[in-house]
């Protein structure tokens, strides 16, 4: 009760420090992201003592390496958290932006206008350094923000949060404007779903079991940021040696994100010139490869069966399912009944093809000839993010400060009545 | 059990009707609308013998008569039906729109394209208009929907649903597309809400229950169209004649629909020279009015005390409640704190007040010297609506077939990969 009460609290205080943010001047906001930017350099020495009390635990804790290394605070992601923080001051305010202007016959003049979307809360795991991106992005996009780290990083959190607010101190923009819920318990997440009277929209970053609970638990509107199980599909068009690098790259340069590669669909006709060439160069790279029983047919020796549960897992690891089909069609077929409509590509050099494709599958990113590995905001050359949206409303893959905002419309008349 | 095993097998077919109709040609889904529109003409003495059974069972039911009035169907509802969907067919096909387009340094063409949300499930109340409007706004968008009526036009609804479904065949349109359930049990709604394996979006349209249940259960995002508590704010710069009008018009004109005002605030100074003349004419439409102290001070006769209740009330009525404020602050306040953020109206010739009026109220539609009665699909010159949706996520206000989508991106590349 006592956590309830608290969080009530911070909704309310949130909902009216909103209000006077969307009142706030650009300069004023890009000052105080700026202010932010310092404080985390000024007080790296904190930072990194507190976050070694979060590693202390996950040492002792048995967290994966992988874990461990998402979570250790040091000089070079200290700087660039305050470098993201100076880049998102760098963008321009979406807040105010004229989407479309248009006359009536009756001489009413309306327009659209981009305004913040309200409070926003965001509910993530691990990586601390999430505490400093959503706190610029929402500052910026004229939004308060109400955060929900981990468990796992607890303290390092708490340090960021505090070292930011503190620093919001004096600049023109509320410090009611940005919280953090220290509480580590799902029920603190199971009240805050409940506030829809103060809180406009839930982003939910995490794995599987926390979006989970969000999207059933929840009165807010949602925006998942759910898995990404990204296929590469080679065309019997495809330049092969394009699809090489792009295969390569897709799964090899970063296996442990959402925009990887983790099932490769390949055309029976290009089957066999691709694969052994292309196998090889994964399993020197340490890719262990599951494969469907034509793909076993052609490479003899060293890869394991892939089950009906791979086609539709996130390995977010150096595995990789791949699979054999007849013809776009049954790729197209297999990625929207098995993929999550994060990211998939087609290699091909036949125009037709690459157009019935990007019609046909139904997710936020289609490439053609490219590495699935683009999806993000920065590369998108949106600045920021605060992540990939899995869903269709609101907002599709990239999200940065656009797409934090909603829009009113602002009708100008001259005593017009309606007849 | 049996319902909700009728009810998947729905949305799985309507699943993959959306995904065959998001491949069909503008002129094939043009085509069905003609078909449908001229289906209902054809067939309009069985919508109303049909109709009959709803309006028999309503005056045994003593409902008002304003619900048996928005239940009948004649000649004439079946025209306008028809002329709607003729109207939707001349509409620009939002699918396939290019949003925006842009190259990165790299080399990579992105282009964010809009493209249809896929299955949508409207759960709506009387009017048995809304199912071919919603039919013909859903298909051209490129949507399945899945429709769910109320009790009261079980008839009706049944009949125009089948009619329209008829005349999809063999027009390219999967009838598949559209689905209606005829359950009017709201254990249906409940078994519809949980399918978010299927279903991409809910909008329900209706009233204070049906909404609320609706947001509770919902495991499908929700665009809720919901109640218009409308305010009119006559500041001391406004001109009282146009402040007359458009008052006068807010309320009387239509006083059943959601865009209505249902409150109006007044300026001090302004209240003394604007009430009374105001007031005796709202009386003469048969207006109740319900009041603030100050206003009972000024008009000393026949008006009611206003309790806290009227200012969160939605008439849908020949009533209004009215306060005199202090000072603009005072009426944005006022309408942020008890309004519905649909949409609201200051009369004034002060442009810096207006300014502060637009940037500081959170609704939909914000009016300047024009009446609240505007706020309307067709009004906006969106060609037809779907409703008025009162939240501010994916859409706000009036929704047309450009709300009805989504978006995805392409990128088209030559190879690259990242580095």
């Amino acid at each position: 009760m006592a956590v309830e009460k608290h969080i009530i609290k911070m909704a309310q205080a949130a909902k009216q420090a909103a209000h006077e943010l969307s009142l706030v001047s650009t300069g004023t906001k890009n000052a105080a992201l700026r202010k932010m930017a310092h404080a985390l350099v000024r007080r790296k020495s904190y930072l990194i003592s507190e976050n070694k009390k979060d590693l202390k635990v996950a040492e002792k804790g048995n967290y994966s390496k992988a874990l461990i290394e998402r979570l250790r605070l040091n000089d070079k992601v200290i700087k660039e958290m305050a470098k993201c923080l100076i880049a998102t001051a760098h963008l321009k305010d979406p807040v105010g932006a004229v989407l479309t202007s248009f006359k009536r016959p009756n001489g009413l003049l309306i327009k659209k206008v981009r305004t913040p979307i309200g409070v926003i809360g965001i509910i993530f795991e691990s990586r601390p350094n999430v505490v400093s991106d959503c706190v610029g992005l929402c500052l910026k996009s004229g939004n308060a923000v109400i955060l929900k780290g981990g468990r796992e990083a607890f303290y390092s959190n708490k340090a960021i949060f505090q070292v930011l607010r503190d620093a919001l101190q004096g600049t023109g923009v509320p410090p009611e404007a940005v919280y953090l819920i220290s509480s580590v318990d799902r029920e603190a997440v199971n009240v805050l779903l409940k506030l829809d009277k103060y809180i406009d929209l839930i982003i939910p970053r995490g794995g599987e079991g926390l979006i989970e609970f969000v999207a059933k638990h929840s009165r807010i509107p949602v925006i998942k940021h759910y898995k990404g199980i990204c296929h590469v599909y080679v065309s019997d068009h495809a330049d092969l040696n394009k699809a090489h690098n792009i295969c390569y790259n897709a799964k090899v340069q970063k296996p442990g994100v959402c925009n990887a590669m983790e099932s490769m669909l390949v055309h029976k006709d290009a089957a066999i010139r691709f694969l052994p060439g292309m196998v090889n160069d994964l399993k020197k790279a340490g890719v262990e490869i599951r494969g469907c029983p034509v793909t076993r047919r052609i490479i003899k020796k060293g890869i394991k069966k892939a089950s009906n549960k791979d086609w539709e897992t996130e390995y977010l690891d150096l595995i990789l399912s791949v699979k054999v089909v007849a013809g776009t069609q049954e790729a197209i077929g297999h990625i929207n009944t098995h993929g999550s409509h994060h990211s998939d590509a087609i290699v091909t050099e036949n125009r037709k093809e690459a157009e019935e494709f990007l019609k046909s599958v139904d997710s936020a990113c289609l490439y053609v000839n490219a590495s699935t590995r683009f999806t993000d905001g920065y590369q998108f050359g949106f600045g920021a993010e605060i992540g990939i949206s899995t869903d269709k409303l609101h907002a599709r893959g990239p999200m940065a400060l656009e797409e934090l905002t909603t829009y009113k419309y602002l009708v100008f008349g001259k005593g017009q009545i309606r007849t």
